[in-house]
């Protein structure tokens, strides 16, 4: 490991969290979009302690960036090996967390009247935003008095952040994860292939560019839609990073307009394609983007799950007419699918169908290459792959036969194992931080759901509503069920539950192996 | 394909049950076993009927069987291939589900009074019990009015079957299921490298001596524990093949004895344990048992379960002093782990650790080459031990290290993959079928629970129930949560439902493979 290459590394992401934390400020002005409601007066004074705490949060990310770019001073290799490069993308999320959350904590935000948040809460809030979760502990967002419109918008911000970081630093340098190299070459329709930039430095800057263009457009539209500059730019900064971090309480239901829903689900489907496939669109080779494997599979899952929660839905009378059931199912499965987690209808009160499908496609995801989480559609497209050739091998153990993706062949001989054990690592991951989570999660969430709607038996639900918690934070969803459904959060939870919801955003965000890496001793030796 | 070969094969296996069910027809005279309450009057009639289902399951099997060896009458070729063996074993399961449901039929067995046992009642019920899953749609097993007792016998004797099925077919000819041939040599300390039987057929006839053997142990001292001789051979059956049929509605909670548990308890941990291992305890050598590395996990996952369940369970008053914790918790863990499934105590009841621990404890099932369901120990163990190793070439892309296992190298290329797919498998199938059961299954069993006890929202219970059902005819436990937990039965489901069941648990019981090839048209093909 070289320890000076990583600390300047490192040192200069902490000094542009400094300066992303200065276009905060200007939000705190009430002529900046703030809600023109007359009724609420404008709360300078907490404004002033926003700003406050966002200055405090930028000197200090610019001390710790001074003091690691002065630490890795010298040492002339400029060559970053796969070992530095992995320690940098899983050390800079950590330390993203940590600065990220000391604009909340300095500035006194409140997560519920009379409740400042604590340190996990904002290490929460933080990581659910560079990890384009969305999950949230604020639980009330529309009372200025609670929250400060420039820390509001320093939350937003941190998905955008998030979903340039997922695209520059993953994409293109560690190509798609750690398990990625592999993955890269998967995306054979991909941007390897045609793209005439060769180099990764290039290849980030057309993926930013690509990122931050749609970010505008959307913004714009949204703004014609009729929302403020401050919602616009803080809704497309969700959108565009699959995030779900919304301005108001009620998600961008709050809006309660077909239009705006609909131009949220085509910039959520784009957001959950991969970037390589967005750029041969925008330089005119379309078809190449509809002949791609895995984006026809991701749109076909989209479809058909939708179909059938519109269908069974109506049966079960979740939905008023067919364009309501239509509006809502589609937006719900895309939000989920491309793991987004905005809410406009509380799928939580759909039938047992819609909401254990939801469950699972929390464990689909995008596609490889995008901001979106979760396994990745390519994955699952492989895996099913890999099982039939295996079923084959089970009777005829000396066949060879390759795994075929479209007309291509994948010959990297490493690609099965990668797929298995990726699916292995979720398994394991899931399974051992359920248990953790029902063993030290105390059960007063449950208990005061029982006292609230003079209901028995709820505690019941601690298993399945954990499960739902673990899967929409590891595959960075944000909402899941029970006492995290849509209409709900994470404000309940004990600290230490909270603080692992922030790993395993951590490690569904990087995909396993840049998080799990840091904890193997071996890792962190010299040579 | 060899179709003739195959024929014959089948035809066999009809015959020894139809010589099988002969077996149970003695059971229906009131001298042998009959439960000894002089306030029931013994129903002749009702025995009557059953001995008559019994005898046309006979004469259908034997004229079946005769069928079979006449069609696969001449062909030269003795010599059992790979695909004729895994189309033998995986069809005979479902000949045996099909002829041993015959007798539920024909003898007009009542699920609850007034209504006779349906077709997919009679398949769920005999797949059960060859499956050695243990779970049951009969709702009073108590009443002779309603099961004959002749049948009583038939069906936990399939136990018996089923279990002998899998040491003799699956451990001995197959080696420990499709995905097999690794696995056994995975069991390096083993039979296959001491054991100076080298031939297939000696190892068959070895491990159905240690088998029956330890059955007739067992019921010996069951009988001299107080049960009667009809009680202790059908429970005797149960534990050896972990199966968890019972003659009882409270299952071995009936007879409320400490001895019996422990007993049992011991005997349960035997029927997880690898029959290789048994062999070599039997001519003395316990050292290579101890020091086995499969067992060892096999024996410390079961003590630290039961003491973390004793420990949280004493913390919320589910026990109400140490020795009935320890008593209570330890029959529960072994009887989920070594996926037996009886009960003497409703672990649906205890807090939400302990469900949600027994619960991901039916994943991890038996030893291999054991009469035990679930996924096998060892393959929990190599799957860690290979994400270890993978997160290492994660950061070290060339370093190329065996998977050890002791002191043991294994050095089967296709091991690590093997092991990966089945829990690809195993994901796979469970999500699927997950996914049909919450979506074809009616809700009213939940809203059945709703209007019983009086509370709202139970409908919500139906994701977890389901999951629970799922993974507990999946790994052939039995009992799960919910309307499947420990004091309630599979009675309520739908007739596709149960059908799913059946196909769950043979899928679960043959190790995927062997039941899935014959979905595959090529698998048919004549070369």
């Amino acid at each position: 490991m070289n320890y000076r290459l990583l600390s300047r590394m490192l040192g200069i992401i902490c000094s542009l969290f400094a300066i992303a934390m200065l276009f905060s400020l200007p939000w705190a002005h009430p002529s900046l979009g703030y809600r023109n409601d007359p009724n609420i007066p404008f709360p300078q004074a907490i404004e002033w302690r926003g700003m406050l705490g966002l200055l405090g949060g930028c000197l200090i990310s610019a001390a710790v960036g001074g003091l690691l770019v002065w630490l890795g001073r010298g040492g002339t290799s400029q060559k970053l090996f796969r070992k530095e490069a992995m320690a940098t993308v899983g050390l800079s999320w950590v330390l993203a967390t940590i600065l990220g959350g000391l604009p909340f904590l300095l500035s006194g935000t409140k997560s519920a009247p009379g409740v400042p948040v604590s340190i996990a809460d904002a290490l929460f809030e933080s990581q659910s935003g560079f990890s384009t979760t969305g999950a949230t502990i604020l639980t009330n967002l529309e009372d200025p008095s609670l929250v400060p419109h420039c820390i509001l918008f320093w939350r937003s911000s941190t998905h955008f952040l998030g979903g340039l970081g997922i695209v520059v630093l993953l994409v293109a340098i560690l190509g798609q994860g750690a398990s990625g190299k592999a993955m890269m070459r998967a995306e054979i329709t991909g941007p390897t292939k045609d793209s005439a930039f060769s180099r990764m430095q290039q290849t980030a800057i057309v993926f930013a560019t690509i990122y931050i263009a749609l970010n505008i457009v959307l913004a714009i539209v949204y703004w014609l839609c009729g929302m403020s500059v401050f919602d616009a730019l803080c809704h497309a900064f969700s959108t565009m990073a699959t995030g779900g971090f919304s301005t108001y309480n009620s998600s961008l239901g709050h809006f309660d307009s077909a239009w705006i829903d609909y131009i949220t689900v085509l910039f959520m489907i784009l957001a959950g394609t991969n970037f390589g496939l967005l750029l041969l669109v925008a330089t005119g080779r379309w078809r190449r983007m509809v002949n791609d494997i895995e984006w026809r599979f991701y749109i076909g899952i989209i479809a058909a799950v939708t179909i059938a929660v519109m269908v069974f839905g109506l049966w079960s009378e979740n939905f008023s007419g067919i364009s309501s059931a239509l509006r809502y199912s589609l937006f719900q499965v895309v939000s989920v699918m491309t793991t987004t987690g905005y809410g406009t209808h509380d799928y939580d009160l759909w039938n047992n169908f819609g909401r254990g499908v939801l469950l699972l496609l929390m464990f689909v995801g995008g596609c490889a290459g995008s901001t979106g989480g979760g396994m990745k559609v390519i994955r699952h497209v492989l895996l099913a792959k890999i099982l039939r050739l295996e079923l084959e091998l089970a009777y005829r153990p000396r066949v060879v036969r390759p795994l075929m993706l479209g007309d291509q062949t994948l010959n990297d001989i490493n690609l099965r194992k990668q797929i298995l054990v990726y699916f292995g690592l979720v398994a394991a991951v899931f399974a051992c931080s359920w248990l953790v989570l029902i063993t030290t999660e105390p059960d007063r969430q449950w208990e005061q759901t029982i006292a609230d709607l003079g209901q028995g038996n709820l505690l019941d639900h601690k298993l399945l509503d954990c499960a739902s918690a673990i899967a929409a934070t590891l595959h960075n969803v944000g909402p899941g069920l029970g006492v995290v459904g849509p209409t709900a959060n994470y404000a309940g939870f004990a600290p230490w539950s909270k603080l692992l919801f922030v790993f395993l955003m951590m490690l569904g965000r990087l995909e396993m192996f840049s998080i799990l890496v840091l904890f193997v001793p071996a890792f962190w030796r010299r040579i």
